[in-house]
């Protein structure tokens, strides 16, 4: 397999043939557009500037400066990241791409670059959407890119406690390939799972597998070592503690601003053995919201609850449905879950849903341990699985034929939510309007719920003009964002802020909580070197 | 009611009677001491000094320096300040008592002293163990204890995403009358909960009902009001995100030392209607605690989960039994859970436990309500839950006959639990003997357990010499803390940090967030008046 440099995963899983046929074919009927396919470009094509400045000899072992990894380490994967690539749109590209094999080579890189104001960006498996990764850091004279990918080990475990002692630069399925033979799994299933790691996840709060109780990976976290130009900040493996503010959620969501994280005790548990499953059909969005909310509300705690609105029931999971579906699973590795589908069921069909034909009942087996497996259960998930995971790719094609494809999530308050999915939908259709003067489609999906609110993830398919995507886009996205700050949601759910969430984040953030930050970091990067511009503005 | 001064709660509410002659006579079988009763003083008595300050006009109606208010602000409810009040033993004591009745009135203090460098103790219902609100602050040219009481109402509910809009001033049992009326519960029980408040628990991170999941109060906040030095910090009413690192976690267990939490939107739920709870017996503790470990680790959640050691079971249960007990109770408002309780009495018979014959089965009937109240179910359950309210009476009453009786708790990984708590019984079983040259008891029950490891709560009851209890207790004191620091254990899992476990917080602190937070509390109280000597060097 060969990574891509310019899109989403492996180049050999890129969408062609009749699927590529059937995608275009599918979104021409919805937003009819000009497809022709634009290739991208080479990489010796992109004439990028030569590095900046040239590492120590004692570090120039670490450091890459070949083309083909400065241009995969300059954007993250976002839409806009993507066509950028297309392009050969690449502004700001890191003078250096530097490969710790351990800590004390990321501490050196960090002592070097802080001596020299060279400013640094901490790199996981580099999926962010948010500009987390891109080095626009005009103010310093150089840009080191620190990819972690060489500390991909589990280094301990404790069977006992069911946790591993992890080094954060390993990739999701390389994570769990290693647990596997120990019986154990952290199930922990992004989106992006085959290219992200657990580093990434920290450092931006990523949002997994389950869509209740441990919605994010902040909740799996037992101990963080973090190494900062200021010294290692390790807390000690507690299940929980009293002991004053915790010193892991400051460096949870820090997104490489504070130090880089190089390994976590996390939290395991065993391979699910019974799963119960089903999808609900609703006639009315209303009714839908309304029982997802009474499942929520419950105490079942599925590990899956994910309603989906019509358009995206049609366009993913090939289901015409007036309402909406909703994914149900249950799964413990304990006992029987049966009882709680039954009863999430009976909360369903108080609110008019409809339980699939396909439903499955209890089942024995172990679990195929794949990312996003329990979304399965009859026809409709299972199609909308197997969609979830060609989604980035079909992204790309559509990219690639001038098609605007996007999304953006949030999370509000129950109370909140008509409101903020009406404007929230009304700003993205207007803007998509007057940013390509033709009518696009906009859909919504909840990825987790809690007792006190859903997180509304948000997709936005458009026919663009070659050239204009990307402002096309960022009009749209800058409408949407307006409409998500305005209605009380949150900027973000799991995409994390990076650089391009910074002018919503500044105002949904607390002031003095923003000023607490800022001295934090002003004490633990004095030089102001760890990913400026993300977080906080650049010095 | 009239609360005490010196001790735990109401004067009414004592121990007295038949109650005192039951107690005394039971201490008394486990370690003989003289047991003369020792009155507390008079508060005219204490010859408490002038106030060193004097409020400006447009505050002396908020302020208090009546020598009633300022004795009963200067010690918290510790064993040790419940002594070193009967020995009418206050060298810190606040100047003025303040009792603000809104933010602004809040802002006006942080104001004035702020410009007068005059320290400022938040002070909720005062029932801290570890002098959290004791005003040692001889840095200072006075002290202000800033009492919330009067912030004392729900202001808005929000019945659809089921939270509430609270002031922090409001003690448990107030705040749940206000909440009664719309079916709704916060369901957040500490043993203090008759005389702490919101903002106490949220301030501290305080340990509720729930034995699993939501054990700590941070996990029932969806946002906070900070009232600090440099501004009000409101975080926004979300029920999750991944926005930079959580605002609301900075100031969850700054103990005062950050700002004054006013108001805090929290996450309700509805009173249970499904109930089934019992206890197990267990022959050898080890098996008993492998039992607790196959339900923490089972997913299945039980409200209380509750591991009585053998020495806890026969002091505050009157049963003898060789491993301990363990009291178990699920609940819901949604679902019936007598499969949840099937599951985990299998768990338990699996590891050798044997499920008390007054196990009661699936109840309908609603909560009572009262705090506790979920460790009912069966005779010795039901004796150790009316213990459980009574402890801290019945600790008043041991000290004032001069015997040594106190609590402390910690949290660690189950593959530490064993040497760490040989390790810290051990210490105390010694330090006891250095102290008091007899032997005492030492007790240990879980309060909460996680799927990776358990908060051992342990007691100590020991004859102590009248006059010389305190220094008998610190040595002992000192010498646990020294136990558990060394055996990877937490200082505190709910309790707080304080002054008191301040030697033994710093060394588990990883040293750049202590740099991360002295630097991020010079920046929100840059005259360094709030709360000094808490969490972090006084200045």
């Amino acid at each position: 397999m060969t990574r891509s440099w310019w899109g989403w995963g492996n180049v050999e899983d890129a969408v062609r043939g009749a699927e590529l046929t059937a995608l275009l074919a599918r979104v021409q009927a919805l937003t009819p557009g000009d497809l022709t396919d634009h290739q991208p470009p080479a990489i010796a094509s992109l004439g990028l500037p030569a590095p900046r400045v040239t590492p120590p000899a004692s570090l120039a072992g670490l450091c890459s400066a070949d083309p083909a990894d400065r241009a995969a380490h300059a954007h993250g994967k976002a839409f806009r990241d993507v066509v950028r690539n297309l392009h050969g749109e690449l502004r700001h590209v890191p003078d250096l791409v530097a490969r710790p094999r351990d800590e004390r080579e990321v501490t050196d890189l960090l002592d070097w670059c802080t001596r020299e104001g060279i400013a640094v960006v901490p790199f996981g498996g580099g999926t962010s959407v948010v500009g987390g990764v891109e080095p626009r850091c005009d103010g310093h004279p150089a840009v080191v890119t620190v990819d972690l990918g060489r500390m991909d080990r589990v280094l301990e475990i404790d069977r006992t406690s069911r946790a591993a002692r992890i080094q954060t630069g390993v990739l999701g399925p390389h994570l769990e390939s290693q647990l596997s033979p120990h019986g154990l799994t952290l199930r922990h299933f992004p989106q992006s799972f085959e290219f992200s790691t657990l580093g990434g996840w920290l450092a931006t709060r990523a949002g997994g597998h389950y869509a209740t109780l441990f919605t994010h990976i902040d909740d799996l976290v037992e101990s963080l070592r973090v190494i900062t130009p200021s010294g290692v900040s390790a807390s000690r493996r507690l299940p929980g503690s009293g002991a004053g503010p915790s010193p892991d959620r400051l460096f949870l969501g820090s997104e490489g601003t504070l130090g880089v994280i190089t390994e976590a005790w996390m939290r395991l548990r065993e391979r699910p053995r019974w799963r119960a499953r089903a999808s609900v059909r609703f006639g009315d969005h209303a009714a839908a919201v309304a029982a997802t909310r009474a499942i929520a509300q419950s105490g079942l705690n599925p590990a899956n609850c994910r309603l989906l609105d019509a358009a995206e029931s049609l366009i993913n999971a090939g289901v015409s449905v007036g309402g909406g579906v909703l994914v149900l699973a249950f799964e413990s590795a304990d006992h029987p879950v049966r009882h709680s589908l039954e009863r999430a069921l009976e909360l369903c069909r108080d609110h008019g849903g409809e339980p699939s034909a396909a439903t499955r009942g209890e089942s024995g087996r172990d679990s195929d341990q794949e990312p996003g497996e329990a979304t399965a259960g009859g026809s409709v998930t299972e199609a909308w699985r197997s969609s979830f995971l060609r989604m980035p790719y079909q992204r790309d094609a559509l990219a690639r034929h001038a098609m605007i494809a996007e999304t953006f999530e949030t999370a509000c308050t129950w109370d909140t939510f008509d409101a903020l999915h009406r404007a929230v939908t009304e700003a993205a259709r207007q803007a998509i309007r007057e940013a390509t003067g033709t009518d696009g489609v906009v859909t919504c999906r909840f990825t987790h719920v809690y007792p006190d609110g859903p997180a509304p993830y948000f997709g936005v398919y458009a026919a663009g003009r070659w050239g204009s995507t990307v402002a096309q886009w960022d009009h749209i996205k800058a409408a949407v964002s307006e409409a998500i700050e305005r209605s009380g949601g949150t900027i973000t759910h799991h995409h994390a802020v990076g650089r391009d969430h910074r002018p919503w984040y500044d105002r949904q953030r607390p002031d003095p909580f923003a000023a607490a930050l800022s001295a934090a970091k002003a004490a633990l990067d004095p030089a102001g070197v760890l990913n400026p511009g993300v977080l906080l503005p650049a010095p």
